[in-house]
């Protein structure tokens, strides 16, 4: 009895505290919050962010969030045993007269509602209005936006598991890849590998370029194969309860040549920076600046193509960008990319990407592959 | 020359088809329609459908269709090489600014603007305020996804390699997996498998069920291991230049007591009767009630939970299903899963899936995989 209350105690509290958090983000009060996915692929990371469902697709399922840290949860009988290992209250339905009616109740009392009108469909917005015709839509993008970007112990905790099979499957490059492979069957040896440790699935499809394509920033893997002398960059990651990693290494085929070396160089330095920049009270942009800084101080100048970094979570992309111009401020529980790269046209790139968890004087490195100049 | 004309030639009018078939699916007309996509996951299927974009992610990107067959693509500069390889006009941004301006000129003489209501986000829908105060938006939703329901011989190609790669594997389980192994080493080994035959991706998340689990439709794999006696159901599928496959086939462990192989009877023979319905003037419900009311006359009856089936593309599940009360008519080049099951709780399932696309007399079977009662 002990453990089973002890377990509910942990597993409830992060969710409300969650939803508690989205409200205290608000520029402007609202009754309610409704968070909506429709079929897939179109799903609202803030609506699992909020539940903490951690199985189940919900499609055509929404949840209600309410000031008081409540939530209710209405969804397809097909999701319904998922639903239940939230702490929401449970409405299932059949039929979208059921569903309706269910919003209706949900909706009562409330003159504003939240929405995130950066997932919510507009087949979704007039479904609302058809419901409740008279209801006031504020847009609280803003807001999920802002709570998601902060991640507490059990999303932490997610991200590390994924940061660690990704790091263990980025270790093994140089033996599971070999001269004359084509990028597509080392793209699916590297997802193999990942779900092989416990991943539930790529959290994107990875990059692997060899040679002249290690160049272009989102190569899609095709059939050119590995040859002495290539840059090989592998981009990849994976999902753990939901939650992302996203981890960049780049190798050399039988050798590496002066100008590559200096590039692995370089941007190594870059990223040693802008990792070391990490802290709470930083600004993204200062993050961004002091890898681009660097790089832009050598002979490699402008060669950084991409922002820095981006926020990491349930979503590869997760809401924020560790660029130029950046105003946000970095604060304990924020997960990011830094990912510095360089990029030679028709020669070769090098990208090293690592996660980091801000934490209360810097920063946590979630990813811990090793980042020695490494030929395959 | 001759070469490089008669490719152009082939691949542009595909498209152009695409996109007057919209058109001609419309219940009003409109002066222009809007596809767009916001950050990753949300993305628009009838966008990839309409521009033909084999590669690239496209977010924040925007596709306008008009009545003539004529595309522009409002594109990042991240996308602009996979932009060009569709026969629309590329109109490359850097800044938010850019792209209000460049969505301005392409909205120029167009007062009713088609859109689609459920792959657009209310964000975007403010977005084309802002730029164009005046305009009249129609939700076309219909119109796209009657025109995506069939398929041209493009997608059908795509379809069959995927259905190819989905086949082989699914004949290798006996194979690929033992008593002993877990749900999830399964899945991984699946999707492997089917990446190094050439597929881009999973369709969706692979579903390895054993022993009791496979009796939920939408069980994720965990770290059940299987034992002798097991059902073992495999759900899965890949993606060749962005079309799905989508296949199930249950086998069993060591040996299928008696019940299980009269499940397995009873599935395959439903399954036999819905695929022997699909013909063009068939209604979709009546395909679903070729497999339910089989099912139903046995001492099964009432245990397939779920529609027989659903419409495959570019998404797994692409806007239509065969279910009861569906009166959509069907036509040659659609395509479809074929899909009944049979679910004992506490017991196991058996589904077994198939797609197929309507042909003028009858259907093809895209997914050959055997069919035969196997044990592993």
């Amino acid at each position: 009895m002990f453990i089973r209350s002890h377990y509910l105690l942990w597993y409830v509290s992060p969710m409300k505290d969650r939803v508690l958090r989205i409200f205290s983000k608000l520029a402007e009060p609202v009754d309610a919050i409704m968070l909506v996915n429709d079929e897939e692929p179109i799903a609202d990371a803030s609506f699992f962010h909020a539940t903490g469902a951690v199985s189940g697709l919900f499609e055509n399922c929404s949840a209600f969030l309410y000031p008081d840290g409540g939530m209710k949860l209405i969804t397809t009988r097909l999701e319904e045993t998922s639903a239940r290992s939230t702490p929401a209250e449970v409405l299932p339905y059949f039929t979208p007269a059921e569903r309706a009616e269910l919003m209706r109740s949900s909706l009562k009392g409330v003159a504003r509602l939240g929405i995130n009108s950066s997932a919510i469909t507009y087949h979704w917005v007039k479904e609302i209005k058809a419901v409740a015709p008279g209801i006031e839509l504020v847009d609280t993008a803003s807001a999920l936006i802002a709570a998601r970007l902060v991640k507490d112990k059990v999303e932490i905790e997610a991200m590390r598991e994924a940061c660690r099979i990704a790091s263990r499957v980025a270790d093994r490059i140089p033996d599971l890849v070999q001269v004359g492979m084509a990028e597509y069957e080392a793209a699916a040896e590297i997802g193999y590998q990942m779900q092989r440790l416990g991943a539930s699935s790529v959290s994107f499809e990875t990059i692997a370029a060899f040679g002249p394509p290690s160049a272009e920033p989102h190569h899609s893997p095709d059939h050119t194969r590995l040859k002495e002398g290539d840059a090989a960059l592998f981009d990849f990651g994976c999902k753990v309860r939901r939650y992302c990693s996203d981890i960049t290494r780049t190798f050399f085929a039988g050798w590496a040549d002066e100008r590559m070396m200096r590039m692995y160089e370089v941007v190594l330095e870059a990223q040693r920076r802008a990792i070391e920049a990490v802290r709470p009270g930083a600004l993204a942009r200062e993050i961004d600046e002091a890898a681009r800084s660097y790089i832009d101080s050598t002979e490699l100048k402008g060669t950084l193509i991409h922002s820095t970094g981006h926020s990491l979570g349930i979503n590869v992309h997760d809401g924020a960008r560790l660029a130029p111009g950046s105003e946000l401020v970095l604060e304990e529980g924020m997960a990011f990319t830094i990912e510095p790269g360089t990029y030679v046209p028709g020669v070769g790139g090098v990208r090293i990407e690592d996660d980091v968890v801000v934490t209360r004087n810097g920063c946590e490195l979630l990813t811990d592959a090793s980042k020695e100049l490494r030929v395959i």
